[in-house]
């Protein structure tokens, strides 16, 4: 139906999240259809960034330049530092605007079934970072999942070796969340936490 | 947060249909996670269509090849035309496998709203084709809204110029559809259209 250079461009396309094949036609359409205007812009912002990307040496944010521009920043407070499993995380807990210190990426989650160790993760060099005398606190921002608290076990096991102070994100009722939709674990952690008003 | 070419890149992403400003986000993400097996590819499959991607000189259909894949194709009827607004509805036709014959696209709706008058759209193009003796019937494929139907009438007058037998898509309840949930148009059309069992 049409030229396999567009077939295989849509077949990329689906592989974006949040388009399927049905939505990756529709783009390639539009795409096709604004040549000028979306196309070839886009195409040279993927080549752009293809060849600028990299990982972070400090922190593991992926970014255009290394030191990331998080870790570049001089306004950034280096007394904290927030253990994130991946990129995403990190551009999520930016998005909020409430944390101004440093990240660092773990780059993933333990875990026994998909084979990875603390090796596989930066946990070593998240130890050396917090071995910095500057280095206060460190928050443990892992997803509440069982293999996102393994992690944050082990990573707390291991920086008893730096002098720092050890948090992790709160658990209870998200923001704009009914409690009847919420599951029992989230209710029993939110009542636990209570605070006094 | 992130260099200026990422940042860039999350923009031109979400003016894709199916993705806004969060999901293009995730997309630049798994972009940059996956370098060189999605980003490289992606972009060079943009580049390639951006260069090879044309306007069918026949039909108006958005392909890499002129005459496009359609039209170029022996095994396709040519005895008829099925007319279209634009190519996401010739691909939609396409998908269905209904069709055999070859398309015309006209490249948008008349619209006094839009300013968007007969010498925008390609019927003249469309009279041309319909004179050649080798073509029978000439399917109006519009959607079904004022401006879709205005147009059909539009091109039902000029096409009365050339000998052919003209024909419209049946109205009627969708295919896996709901009486309850139709409008009373759509209702009466297929009331008025039943069909004998």
């Amino acid at each position: 139906m049409v030229g396999p250079e567009i077939e295989r461009l849509i077949q990329l396309l689906a592989r974006l999240p949040g388009l399927g094949p049905r939505s990756a036609r529709r783009a390639a359409l539009l795409l096709m259809k604004r040549r000028d205007g979306l196309l070839v812009p886009l195409s040279e912002a993927m080549a752009l960034a293809a060849e600028a990307v990299r990982t972070c040496s400090v922190c593991g944010n992926l970014d255009t330049r290394d030191p990331c521009t998080v870790c570049a920043d001089p306004s950034r407070d280096r007394s904290t530092i927030c253990v994130v499993e991946d990129a995403g995380d990190l551009w999520a807990l930016e998005r909020s605007r409430a944390f101004t210190g440093l990240y660092h990426v773990l780059g993933g989650t333990l875990s026994a079934l998909q084979g990875i160790g603390p090796d596989d993760l930066t946990i070593a060099a998240l130890v050396d970072r917090a071995r910095n005398p500057e280095v206060r606190e460190v928050i443990l921002a892992l997803n509440a999942t069982v293999d996102g608290q393994t992690t944050a076990h082990v990573v707390t096991d291991r920086l008893a070796q730096a002098d720092v102070a050890i948090s992790r994100l709160a658990h209870g009722v998200p923001v704009g969340g009914e409690l009847d939709y919420l599951d029992d674990g989230t209710l029993t952690a939110a009542l636990k936490a209570r605070r006094p008003l």
